[in-house]
């Protein structure tokens, strides 16, 4: 998605070869128009994958999670991080291990929110290693749901995440797939554009 | 605004007379429409505040700001919880005890982000005890930036949040004021419409 590339060469901030800060429209502050672009992108890619519900990790994914469901007009839904486990048989939850952070966190979303019959596209802001995506599966598996697409909108394509989701047969499109940083300048992989 | 007081009736639960969970639409699972319709709400009721920023506060106030921050063509800002204060000079912080929780936390917003320049307008998704908008209130005072209005989806009226603002001399509009719950029966108070 050109958009964002631009967007991200012109904003974002790339330390060293593996940091790419956003904050300045996606993560702290929001572009709002862009994110509403990115929803309109998402939807032209999945528009035929028969989603019933969008589900997405606070907090930076639900801008954009929020704008795909408009134009998908179902419910986004997102999974609550937890600083220790929701005890009860009322949340699936699953731990994911945060390098941002440096810590693991436990993921929970409501049983009330989650069927066998939902069908689920995976939306969230970024991709590396691909360990948050991983524990929204795990829990969309414990409810018997179904992923039927996952749409990122920045994938480190020098991380193996993307390539390893791909590798299980689920379709992943992200906007924009960093190929490299070096020295501030980032490259990217030309994208999937169907 | 009749659409989020049906909302709250029909899928809304009260626990008792203080306890009001709308974790079906609005802040896990989250109703895109809604959310929109909300958005342009507040752009309805603000749109004469010269605002420059809407700052809101994650992981619940985001889709409503974003949705808000949208219809005024103005970048949303959420502050960021921590469990601990970020150390140094690059974010305003203040402390907040959350009732919801039981704990205190501490919520940051970068200083790249808010100027003295900003006209603000504070979205979130509740107001009780005021708290939370306290805090940023708070935050937005250390960037020397102003408070140009206070948007809040469901306010508890019956709670000394929205009225203490309102003294100040806050333009503040909520587009819920939930004046009691009984039994599980609901009632609101007339909404200010202008």
């Amino acid at each position: 998605m050109k958009l964002l590339e631009e967007k991200i060469k012109n904003e974002g901030t790339a330390i060293g070869t593996d940091i790419l800060k956003v904050d300045m429209f996606l993560n702290h502050q929001i572009d709002p128009i862009l994110v509403e672009e990115m929803g309109k992108e998402f939807y032209r890619l999945f528009k035929d994958c028969g989603a019933t519900k969008v589900v997405t990790i606070e907090s930076s994914g639900i801008s954009i999670a929020v704008a795909a469901a408009r134009c998908f007009g179902i419910p986004a839904l997102f999974a609550k991080k937890a600083a220790h486990k929701n005890v009860g048989n009322e949340v699936y939850s699953a731990k994911c291990y945060s390098f941002t952070h440096g810590n693991e966190y436990t993921m929970n979303v409501s049983k009330k929110y989650l069927s066998s019959e939902d069908k689920v596209l995976i939306i969230d802001d970024f991709m590396a290693g691909g360990n948050a995506c991983n524990a929204l599966i795990d829990i969309i598996g414990q409810a018997g749901a179904q992923v039927v697409g996952i749409g990122i909108a920045i994938e480190k394509g020098f991380q193996p995440g993307g390539k390893a989701l791909r590798e299980k047969g689920y379709k992943v499109r992200s906007l924009a797939i960093v190929e490299s940083m070096n020295d501030g300048e980032i490259t990217f992989t030309p994208e999937i554009d169907s």
